[in-house]
């Protein structure tokens, strides 16, 4: 039986100038996680949110992280955690955001103040933290108090967790989400997360998985200190020799990585999968738009797609010591560190990554016959998640969608990293759904980053409506 | 007929302690050429040149250069220029130095004041500019003055031309030494410049070659901006990519240039000059002591020098507009900037160098099948230089070794480049003879160098008994 909505829909519409100010005092802080001297905005953003959700009626408690490791001097800002509702015969979900941002500066090249909210005639909300991660956490405060004025049941119980350092790599809220999980967040059903945005910019969709990244470094060195090209050259080997040819050896141009046994672990593509990439809402030139060039590796949306979300990617991102400002050095640098990293998937365990990787770099090396020395590192592994589609936390979403937008949406995966979705997955064993809000033209960590209003308000009944459809759906996990 | 020496000698031994008060005094102003801020202090050096040159008796003008290019605001400091003694029926020997030095500072790791001349219990006098090139600049005016006090006649007529700007690439000096060719310095009949160092401590070398240097740039670029790794990894393109594999063809571990017909470009080796390496004053052990480690290329010390000094060399330098920090970032940089050189020996003509390094990496470029663009530039380009150590100049020099300190010179090259040592040779079309003072351990350009008081004095010894031979010597070209 499909939910009542049409009163908490109306409700939304009538309270969206509200919902907008509300928007607008919270970018107004800025909770930049990044920033010691903003440290203090980052804690009155959370207090706003605790603020805001006491007076909604919910429990709300600010817990503490202890010091920010590494620099003890300042403690981490506390996660925001509460409930709403207590109902044992309606099902619980967990949702999460966070309520920090990135930097953000006039003088970055913004067009307007970047934290204070700025409207334009196309409904376009410019503002720090707008789609990132403001603007979706205030929707679930937004669903809340709509349901509230239009007198309409809460459909479950909400367990909320927002945290204050997302944007500076989530410090401690890895230990607190495990110590959590069996004590606040017990009796969550699933877990629902509005931190991504749609694949475009038109149509809504529902992303059930991410590729892992496992990062590694590459040392090589030699000589005692740097040497000049001109005295030394041709006489002692030259680790930015070896390392270039190293590095030259992992993938193609193309995007082949020539690592044996890697594209092994990779999960075979079913006939099913296959069938679901024809579908989605994606074009190359969405591809050529964003890419701000046509130096793409596939030819097709399809294959660009499963490049993305379904096969593995290698990419080398730089080299530290050496030379790397502009003009002319003739330095011949006695240490130097390659960066490369692996984007990973189905069925790829980090470890075996980590195996035939160094495998393979220091056989290209040994080739060398070098006298220098290689030392190759793994920086850090975040594995890839992917959730099944099928489960009633996603056929609740879908058809919720549905019923806000009046499309079907796009099932998709994302080729980055949302660490925390597989944290929530492993520690409470429930199913996680990532829903966004914003869409792919919002600019998060980029200058003149904004939320359409249209995606605010529409935003909020979406998420509300996940609720209704999620308290009725079948379970089927 | 040997010169008579004695007299000149015991002079400056007696003088020893006023010529290095003369050194302090020049050392203590810190006429560092690449701070704004000090170039008052580079004008004072060239005034304190000018009134000691002028209370010796010497004609001195002060040659002002113009703004600096790029920096208008700034005057280059003047070239001093000066004539001791017009006596058509001596030889003219034109002598070169800079009066400016490398930045310092007692924060960089100096065990003394760098502006404080600091003698030790051994004798090594501490400070910038002691060795690089105050000391020998004093040389030429500390042998006139015992000349004038031993009441010994001055041998042949000095013109001199000391610059403050060489330690910032010589802006200006180029221009002004082509336009003074065949008018202050017109009746040179030698050149002598006194700016490199012994190849080891103990025993005192003539220095007849230097190589080139040719620098380039190869600038890969595809995506209109940086890309992050999750979201476009697998899709793109990469300028990295394609850039490390670039610069990996380039070169490989043992030294050997891969590009086809530079190696034919090279002077063949005669049996004449294969022999004399064997003689040279060096070791494997200099060679591993300089590194600070063992991994050279060539296991002896005749391949070793010919690798310096007579063959060709590459060095990969670094990149630009990757990442270079330490940590991890997950960028796929939009544009690459790689930066190699190649130090060139006789007969490589710069044009024929830079005509197949173009081709060859345009190759490279082409097999990788990229849709992304690049381009190759050279960024400077000096050529080596090689005199002939059979000229009178040099034959004097080596006599007045002998007679200084006992032992034959080493006939030497360097690997690294003086430009201005071509551009004396081109402009005058007379012989340009190296003839150093310092030894290997100065430390030039690093924190804490030095001039051993057993250099500068016997130095100065060497500088006028070169000059006496030289009056003396048969003139062969």
């Amino acid at each position: 039986m499909a939910p009542q909505l049409d009163g908490f829909f109306k409700q939304v519409d009538d309270l969206s100038d509200h919902f907008i100010e509300r928007l607008r005092k919270a970018v107004a802080i800025p909770s930049i996680s990044a920033d010691e001297e903003r440290r203090p905005d980052v804690v009155r953003m959370g207090q706003f949110l605790a603020d805001e959700l006491k007076a909604l009626g919910a429990e709300v408690e600010q817990r503490p992280l202890g010091p920010q490791p590494g620099k003890e001097h300042l403690e981490l800002p506390p996660v925001v955690i509460a409930r709403y509702g207590n109902d044992k015969k309606k099902r619980t979900i967990l949702v999460y955001g966070h309520y920090d941002v990135q930097p953000a500066g006039k003088e970055d090249g913004w067009a307007t103040e970047p934290f204070e909210l700025t409207v334009d005639d196309k409904g376009r909300m410019y503002g720090r933290g707008s789609t990132d991660d403001k603007g979706p956490v205030l929707g679930w405060l937004n669903a809340i108090e709509a349901h509230q004025k239009a007198g309409v049941d809460f459909p479950v119980n909400l367990l909320m967790c927002f945290e204050g350092m997302e944007e500076y790599g989530s410090e401690g809220l890895d230990d607190f989400i495990n110590a959590e999980a069996k004590k606040y967040f017990a009796d969550a059903d699933a877990v629902c997360i509005s931190d991504n945005y749609w694949l475009g910019t038109e149509k809504p969709c529902l992303t059930y998985g991410l590729r892992g990244c496992s990062y590694y470094s590459v040392e090589i060195s030699g000589p005692g200190q740097d040497l000049h090209s001109g005295v030394f050259g041709g006489t002692a080997q030259e680790p930015m020799t070896d390392l270039v040819r190293v590095l030259g050896s992992l993938v193609d141009t193309n995007g082949k990585i020539q690592i044996p046994g890697l594209a092994e672990l990779v999960a075979p593509l079913t006939e099913e999968e296959q069938s679901l990439y024809g579908n989605i809402a994606f074009t190359m030139d969405n591809l050529y738009e964003s890419l701000g060039s046509q130096t793409s590796i596939h030819p097709d949306k399809e294959k660009t797609l499963m490049a993305r979300w379904r096969y593995p990617s290698l990419s080398v991102h730089g080299i530290e010591g050496a030379f790397s400002q502009p003009g002319a050095k003739t330095v011949i640098p006695a240490k130097v560190i390659g960066k490369f990293s692996i984007r990973t998937v189905p069925n790829m365990e980090p470890e075996d990554v980590d195996r035939l990787v160094f495998k393979y770099v220091d056989e290209q090396f040994k080739k060398l016959g070098s006298k220098n020395t290689i030392n190759t590192t793994l920086q850090h592994a975040g594995k890839w998640w992917v959730a099944s589609p099928k489960h009633w936390n996603f056929t609740a979403a879908g058809k919720a969608v549905e019923r806000v937008w009046g499309v079907k949406p796009d099932l998709t995966r994302e080729g980055g990293s949302i660490p925390v979705t597989l944290t929530f997955e492993q520690a409470t064993g429930k199913n996680v759904l990532l829903l966004p809000m914003g869409s792919s033209t919002d600019a998060a960590h980029s200058i003149n980053e904004k939320l359409d209003k249209r995606n605010y308000i529409e935003g909020i009944k979406l998420l509300g409506a996940y609720l209704h459809y999620v308290a009725e759906e079948e379970m089927i996990n």
